[in-house]
């Protein structure tokens, strides 16, 4: 390991959209198959970037008591009506609109996941701590296997990340110490929010979340606990 | 399948002690280990079955409130405490208490049950949907392979079986509708009140799960929509 301070780490927990799957990708490559079939001109990964650009405003007016609680599937789906609208996509029915909102759930893996996540799993427990809900969660892993050893996440907190609840609740439900956990994401700022609050944190770098146009975040090394290029990099650097 | 009723079946969520692991035999053959390196004559199967006696009296006074909200780790610890006294066992260090006390988390499957759900696996999401919390039922699937999609239990609804939240929890958490979900269990009272708010339910027989003196719940071909006389047979009746 290259930090001995990581020594007493127990569990890993993930953000996943961005630092496990590539919703982008994702999400453009089975639109553009949808598309085809119907005969629709959309560019897809402009619909992904607007749906994804709607996630946060939701989930903050949830953190600001906007709205009650409410589970990502059902933010997910409102900001959906408003696309099919903005990309006039019209003639949906119920079924057809739920499939394409648990496009969420079908989400693939960057190429290295899978295998990094396995091996870190022979050594520390691993969950994702993610505002995706438990369903979404659970069927991201039955569809492409990420071996979680648990769920664990915004749901089961009713709090979206960052708010301190959500990185609190990964401790408490693992029977760990703060300190023990350590919080793995692509981005700064989950990882700033875990930090504050004592948690190790765990850097991936993921050039490619938004395209080629949107620069994703890039640590320096010393930025975080643990500054890795991919989930087998981190692998390594944890030891596993 | 045996019944067509079953096949709108999405999810199988499954008791754990008694049903899944052999928490008597499990716990008596650790407690002989480390009484014999003690040299300590203990009736170890009288001590896993005191322990449990416990359970059933603890969490009911959280269900009718007489204590808040407390995990089933900390309901095991307070009882082990008199335990200890019952059984005149001195001198245990805070480490040793709670190594002892994890002995919940160590339980060993029954020996058809990891085949039985990786088989049910292929075609259900499947999930414990125990009194167990959330660390302890995480740990004991990483002991011993058990290879749940998610873990779902009393923790997360913050009520203990039989209270009706923890059995909606399960469909609201995996996203389906609560037909949809079937309980799984060796006890006719868990899954009575399962069938009360709607789930399919599905009876193993444990034979073995109180040890030769005491009759376990023994279930008749139609009692509840699968009877089973193992995790194997189980799967084989859901067409898994």
């Amino acid at each position: 390991m290259e930090n001995t301070s990581l020594a007493g780490v127990k569990a890993l927990v993930f953000d996943t959209f961005g630092t496990v799957v590539d919703w982008r990708g994702s999400i453009t490559q089975e639109g553009e198959a949808w598309g085809k079939a119907r005969g629709l001109q959309i560019d897809w990964a402009r619909f992904a970037d607007r749906w994804r650009a709607g996630y946060a405003p939701s989930m903050d007016k949830v953190r600001k008591g906007q709205l009650p609680w409410t589970k990502l599937d059902d933010l997910h789906r409102a900001l959906l009506e408003d696309l099919l609208k903005e990309f006039h996509i019209e003639g949906l029915t119920e079924a057809e609109k739920d499939h394409w909102n648990h496009v969420w759930h079908r989400l693939k893996p960057w190429p290295d996941s899978v295998a990094g996540l396995t091996r870190l799993k022979k050594k520390y427990l691993i969950a994702p701590l993610s505002n995706g809900n438990v369903a979404l969660l659970t069927n991201m892993a039955k569809n492409s296997g990420l071996p979680w050893d648990a769920i664990l996440g915004a749901e089961l907190a009713r709090h979206y990340k960052p708010d301190r609840e959500v990185y609190l609740s990964a401790a408490d439900f693992l029977g760990v110490k703060v300190p023990e956990v350590m919080m793995v994401a692509a981005h700064m700022g989950d990882l700033r929010a875990a930090r504050e609050l004592g948690l190790r944190t765990g850097f991936i770098y993921r050039p490619n979340e938004y395209g080629p146009t949107r620069q994703a975040d890039k640590a320096n090394p010393g930025d975080f606990d643990v500054v890795s290029t991919s989930m087998l990099d981190l692998a390594s650097k944890m030891g596993a």
